[in-house]
């Protein structure tokens, strides 16, 4: 702040820059953040543009690939009450940049006037020349066969040639798109600012993950895995249809005040300790925990894992143990306190004693922000592409700003998923900071009315535009009390929603198929027996494992287009609080799928969808056949209200496929 | 537009700088245009503020006059979600600035953490020396007093004195408020804009305008008026109760295509023109018009109108009759055609024979914009303060926002009131660029529904931080049909409306008090026999005149500070569409108003409205007066819902004052 020009000072260049451009979207915060989108996806550019009196005005889009020099014009349509529309395809990934720019379109309005005037209109000789020096002045911006044209239409329009042949060739379709490429755009206005869109591969935008503890992968409690068991489990994950396979922390855990099982301040000799506690004698953030296995072993488990079409995701938690090499390194990348000791880290109630947080307002903040870029660069070295980064909301929003920019700019296909589950605005500034993907509330919102307002919310409104939600309903932190006391009825539920509501899902598993619901206490959403702090041998071939639904969820979600969007969604009416019914399409209608899942997972519940066919480009009067691709049942539904009813006993959700009525060549119906 | 940088890349200049500012409310298309005010007003700030992790921090809001050098601090309050809230007061004419900063708040994040410490933490000797050390750090940064109080609190702290002492010290609040003047900010963010407020005078949001054509203040048509005719007629128009008188333009006519009566283009030699047709041999802009008398008799009028309390508004028409001296002096200010013609105006279907529009796009448009600044400040030498500008939407917005801007620097108490009826963009965009008022589309509003929709969006939106609605029922140019068939019940709905729904309206007289109905012909919104190209004689003494009501309504207006502002406007239910309801209070709710309006100047309507009590503060039980201030009747009302009629052959309007019922000491009721 100072003494100085306030910002609505006029700064006038051109006095006779005559067009106003106005409230350009997409853009986020007045352009300070990219907006997102994946590769082959269109941005809908809209802008008011407008300027004094009543001249036509020329309005032209303007984008290039950052890295490229060349824009790319494209002519804007005018959409009335002085806005204006156009598309454009990001098929790269990277950046692209776009604009806006205008004019008063002297041709276009000197037309229009013509169109108006009478053949009786003294005033037709001049009005002809005054067109005809238009035309010259273009031509002289022209060059080749266009400069040729458009001086032959000059010269006839000053020959003494008929009024209507004059007329004719003035208002011709090929002279207006001649002159707009030759228009003299001597006052053109610029939009005051080169908006991003950050394009993504096509799994930041729709993408299924399962989460395992690499350690836990073995048959018994007492004995660690390790990547080579995690390779032969790679097959079990592929089956169910999973494309990311995400580890939590790999890392040496630290011995210095390690936590025992049920995050116990007691720990025996046996007690493996808290992934997340990383760092000891045997290395930091770029080790790989012994007992996992060597940095080769993660290299190969990565390399087969791409083999079953799968990715590997890392954590990335910037903190350490207090046994981590930065301690005694770095000593200033921590909060010392006036005793020689570091504060723990807490996250109110939570505690982790195990735990130093990293004191980014250190002198040496940027050698610590650049370690901490060498990390990730470290990993995806090692063929890592996608990191799920742990607790986002604690380190400061300028820093992921500016590791993600950094290491986009080189590797602009890695994949960052945002862990910060904190308020509202904090969760979508992460986003807006970089952040491919986020963790979102969908793990607390169970009820109709909350998934209804906040579904609304991150596909409805500019949140969409910035914000990929990455819906999870369970995580090795959070056991909800609904899955809890649901048992299997609300994981069916829970999975169903996360699948369809969101392109991207997760579950953390074997946890989530084997409906692992026993909680550390009344009231907690810890597990008991949490895997953050033991060994756990899961029975994978338990009769009762949701697997099998799994793999036909995963399966429906990649056969239909319409599922592996977000913004497409749309609630629908029923007449029953516990039901919830909503649709995804894709924009040419080929592919209609709805979803109707019973909230209750304990009683049979039934009630009227109201569905709107108009929408849907069906017609009312026929009959159409819902096709459930969980059960391959098909009913015959007519109208917009049809009747459902889910026992959660057998199923609680159906997610059906809308297929029309079509007539063969063999005048036989059939439903496609 | 070129290769570079994109806008988002982050410009990380101190990595330690952790709090984020977002979404600063009011500022207008991203700060680039001033707010709306006048002297005595509030300024209410919001923004979001946050940092990363679970510190506290502190919010500031800063402001200053743009004239002044030194800023002032106003410490913003949480309203939860991040969001913050301040208020500061702008009680000088001119321009404000204002902008929020933040930053971590160390010593509060300690109290709280101190706060939350249960006696038996073991941890506390060195919490207390940490607080020690940031109370040390501050009294580094205070003097005198502050910086005693601040040691002696760490030497506290660091001493063997008892826990709760301690404690005590240390979350007192005087010492909370000391800290927050010496809290360290070395890492303040600051909100990357400086906003700015226009602060107008009282006038700019409340005034009564009286238009009429000075040449018609004459008792017959064959003489043409003259300013001392029009001082006499002062006290006529004071005696309504009109505190703005507005001219239309004053300065000699061209001959050369003048038009005749009813905007004939043949003309007699006795016809006097059109006064839009500026500028002959006599002169042009800062020419008066010989035959209305000299420029000392306008001085002199202006001087007798202040004597009633009242201010004189000119025409500012920039454009100029063929025999305007600009013409010949600055061919270069007008479009000439390949002929050696200028084309005259044309604002479809309506033509301007008379008038040559000024050509913006003049090389020499500097020198232009510069000539026609100099006409305003010529006009403001001669006592003129308020100016209403004749269609600005056809000269450059970039030029209005210069002019204004140039004018309002040296005469912050100019008034320009914006006399467009364009496209809904335009008319908004000429408000941000800096005109005081705007006319608004209230002339062809004339139904409930379109009267809700209209002022709702100009009230209880951005609209209204930039956009003050000037109300006007008719205009030399707009005689509504409504009007024209109305008869008198139409002319005294759409007063009360003008005078009520806006706190600054305007009458075209003596047209209007007269109920002046006659189109030119069926369909058009034309007068006949329009003033804009005759001399009028009226009779200003008809016994039918509506002045004695408008005397009222403006008496009303002066009486009641409810009605004297725009963003209080609110709507209430009436079960009948003809009948309108709505009200305007004060803040502290001691003056109420609430209109009622029959729209149907044919017939007796009645339905029931419904006030809102609890916003009224007033109790579903008990009774209330409503007064109305036209008739002087009262009516006892009971809840919410209560019975009226309106019969327009009587009168089309109650303005009701709310009366509460007030036990007085001697034990008597009474409403007041």
């Amino acid at each position: 702040m100072g003494k100085g020009k306030p910002v609505t000072q006029s700064d006038v260049i051109d006095g006779r820059k005559r067009v106003v451009i106005e409230s350009l979207t997409p853009q986020i915060d007045d352009g300070r953040y990219p907006i997102k989108r994946t590769a082959g996806d269109s941005v809908i550019v809209e802008v008011d543009a407008f300027a004094d009196g009543h001249e036509h005005i020329a309005c032209l889009l303007h984008y290039r690939r950052q890295i490229d020099d060349t824009w790319t014009e494209i002519a804007m349509a005018p959409l009335g009450n002085d806005r204006w529309r156009a598309t454009f395809k990001v098929d790269e990934v990277g950046r692209y940049l776009y604009t806006v720019s205008a004019w008063v379109d002297q041709f276009q309005s000197w037309c229009h006037d013509l169109g108006k005037r009478p053949e009786t209109d003294k005033d037709l000789l001049v009005a002809f020349e005054v067109g005809a020096q238009l035309l010259a002045d273009a031509a002289q911006r022209a060059s080749g066969t266009a400069a040729k044209q458009l001086k032959a239409v000059a010269e006839l329009l000053r020959s003494d040639a008929g009024q209507s042949e004059k007329r004719g060739a003035a208002l011709a379709p090929e002279l207006a798109a001649l002159m707009a490429r030759h228009d003299g755009r001597a006052f053109a206005v610029h939009y005051n600012k080169e908006l991003v869109v950050t394009v993504d591969r096509a799994r930041a935008g729709f993408s299924s993950w399962y989460e395992f503890f690499p350690r836990s992968c073995t048959e018994r409690e007492t004995r660690h895995g390790t990547f080579k068991d995690c390779e032969a489990h790679l097959s079990y994950v592929a089956a169910m249809g999973f494309d990311v396979v995400y580890f939590p922390p790999i890392h040496p855990i630290g011995r210095t005040n390690r936590k025992g099982k049920n995050n116990s301040v007691v720990c025996t000799p046996a007690d493996v300790g808290s992934p997340w506690g990383i760092g000891a004698e045997e290395g930091g953030h770029k080790a790989v925990h012994p007992d996992l296995g060597t940095l080769e072993d993660f290299r190969r488990f990565v390399a087969k894992a791409k083999d079953h079409g799968m990715e590997v995701a890392l954590d990335i938690a910037y903190q350490c143990s207090p046994d981590h090499p930065y301690v005694k390194q770095h000593p200033q990348w921590f909060r010392w306190r006036p005793d020689g000791t570091v504060q723990y880290a807490e996250n109110p109630p939570k505690k982790y004693q195990d735990i130093y947080p990293i004191h980014f307002e250190s002198e040496d903040w940027l050698g610590l922000w650049q370690e901490l870029k060498s990390v990730v660069l470290f990993w995806i070295e090692q063929g890592v592409t996608i990191f799920r980064v742990d607790n986002p909301h604690t380190k400061p929003l300028a820093f992921w700003e500016w590791l993600i920019g950094e290491v986009q700019s080189e590797h602009p296909d890695v994949v960052f998923l945002s862990e910060a589950f904190t308020r509202p605005k904090v969760m979508y500034r992460l986003a807006k900071a970089g952040f491919t993907q986020s963790y979102t509330y969908f793990t607390w919102r169970n009820t109709k009315w909350e998934l209804t307002e906040y579904f609304t919310e991150l596909t409805q409104t500019q949140v969409h535009e910035y914000f990929r939600p990455n819906l999870w309903p369970n995580t090795p932190d959070i056991l909800h009390a609904y899955l809890q006391f649901g048992e299997r009825p609300a994981f069916v539920a829970r999975l169903v929603l996360a699948a369809t509501l969101g392109a991207n899902y997760g579950i953390y598993g074997p946890a989530f198929e084997l409906w692992e619901r026993r909680a550390r206490e009344l009231g907690s959403e810890e597990y008991l027996d949490s895997e953050k702090y033991q060994i756990r041998a899961w029975d994978l071939q338990r009769p009762d494992s949701l697997k099998e639904l799994i793999a036909r969820v995963n399966q429906v979600r990649r056969e239909n287009a319409a599922l592996q969007r977000d913004r497409n969604l749309l609630f629908h009416t029923v007449d029953n609080e516990q039901l919830i019914c909503y649709s995804k399409s894709t924009d040419d209608l080929s592919n209609i799928i709805v979803m109707v899942v019973n909230l209750d997972p304990h009683h049979t519940q039934s009630g009227w969808v109201e569905l709107p066919l108009e929408d849907f480009g069906l017609e009312a009067q026929q009959p159409y056949q819902v096709h459930d691709l969980l059960t391959d049942a098909r009913y015959l539904w007519h109208g917009a209200r049809n009747y459902v009813e889910l026992n959660p006993q057998v199923v609680s959700a159906h997610i059906f496929r809308l297929r029309r009525r079509v007539r063969s060549e063999h005048d036989f119906d059939y439903f496609m």
